[in-house]
């Protein structure tokens, strides 16, 4: 394991491609191995105890891949099982709730604060729970489940006139509790960023991907486990994908997340 | 200098704000100085001599306060004066050409870039050779000065319908070359990217000052200069600002590229 090692990135499906492509941004000279779940997505509605059991065997595989860094891309996993995977790592493991919950918290002058994501996410509460534990600053958390997100993104209805009916719905008492800062609790959300800043000019949204990669720099740089950087910029993202099953839709949905096209993933089994 | 050190920003005005504001959001465990020399603004219509005989003495006060890193937030001294400015610092220097640069080249698939910035910034074709520079890479970069984009944003009419008129008019000649990446080539134009994306959907709008941050993070902690992260979240930004000038609308149009109220800046004769 050294600097020219991969960073893992996992998640129970697609979405967690939204993570990566934050990584690729800020980190272009790394390379990559993204396993998505996707036989088993989505990780949501299945008890911790899976979520766990699940989470490990994705982790055993990008260790046995000789990771630098482990991003647990997704927002389940994050929330159920992030101390089981840090406990079975011997390299540094970044989850999705902390890095959104710190940018959050610096980010909001009026301490109000909103939070979308699935229902599950919503109802487990994983962000008010974050901020009470690393902060005594006043804040006020006001969350929406908005469920219909994610398989609009996976429609590929970024735009549609539905969409904009849909959203202004779900994000209509972020309004009236006049937030300053919304967290984009779920993968697949950033797609819709432009969007709801439409529908809430003003308000700064936080995308756990853009600060968990930020983290990643940090920690590899204080670490010197930094790729050098590459002058020659035909070279792109050396990434490898891994699959439990590919969906007849995965290059389409990839490609939409990341912005480019995608190469033909490794089916695996876990 | 060590750790606690400030890191110094400077511009030749308050637009260099905009870069502060994306420091702050990935370096927010950093103190900071921020010099504008509003007394001399704009450098853009001044002798490449004297905007480099300006950086140094900008460059020599924050030399003077202790700073680890320097950031050459504007375009004209990044253009004009980086190089006289690195050889007199002994500590690393950012500027916001290369960031912007390599970021742009990175993030083209079709090797079509726009450049937007002031007339003096696109005449300099700061940007075209700064990629002929770094790379072989086959792209076709297409410049256009929006002069207006300034005035208005200091006005703060970012979302007034002439507002959108006039982007439209500015950025059509991207939607006939299809662009995919479009670089925002002056530190006035981030508060304007809602609009611009609204306008160009689709094309990757490439922020300096967010790209300047992230280089900062690894150039920091590759060299163990990274302040501690601090669990204190009500302690907000250690800024201090210094001006050569305080002109009638620093704080509102501060506060404006900034997004929180900003504290009395000190006054100084450089």
């Amino acid at each position: 394991m050294d600097k020219k090692s991969p960073i893992g990135v996992f998640d129970s499906g697609i979405g967690g491609l939204s993570v990566l492509k934050q990584f690729i941004r800020f980190l272009p000279y790394e390379h990559y191995i993204y396993l998505g779940d996707t036989a088993r997505v989505p990780y949501g509605n299945k008890s911790p105890q899976t979520v766990q059991e699940y989470s490990k065997q994705c982790v055993k595989y990008l260790l046995n891949h000789d990771v630098k860094l482990i991003v647990v891309a997704c927002n389940t996993a994050s929330s159920n099982a992030l101390d089981v995977i840090k406990e079975m790592s011997d390299v540094p493991v970044i989850g999705m709730i902390i890095p959104a919950v710190q940018a959050a918290l610096r980010t909001t002058i009026s301490g109000k604060i909103g939070v979308i994501g699935t229902r599950a996410t919503i109802s487990s509460q994983s962000y008010e729970k974050g901020m009470l534990e690393i902060t005594n600053k006043k804040v006020e958390v006001i969350s929406q489940a908005c469920p219909l997100f994610v398989p609009i993104v996976e429609e590929g209805w970024l735009r549609h006139p539905a969409t904009k009916l849909i959203a202004e719905e779900y994000l209509e008492k972020f309004k009236k509790d006049t937030i300053d800062t919304l967290v984009l609790g779920c993968t697949h959300y950033p797609l819709l960023s432009q969007l709801i800043s439409e529908i809430l000019p003003g308000v700064m949204l936080i995308d756990s991907g853009e600060h968990a990669s930020v983290s990643a720099i940090r920690i590899l740089g204080e670490k010197g486990l930094l790729s050098d950087e590459k002058d020659d910029y035909d070279i792109r993202h050396e990434i490898k994908f891994v699959v439990t099953d590919v969906p007849s839709t995965f290059f389409e949905v990839a490609s939409r997340f990341l912005g480019f096209e995608v190469s033909q993933p490794e089916k695996i089994s876990l």
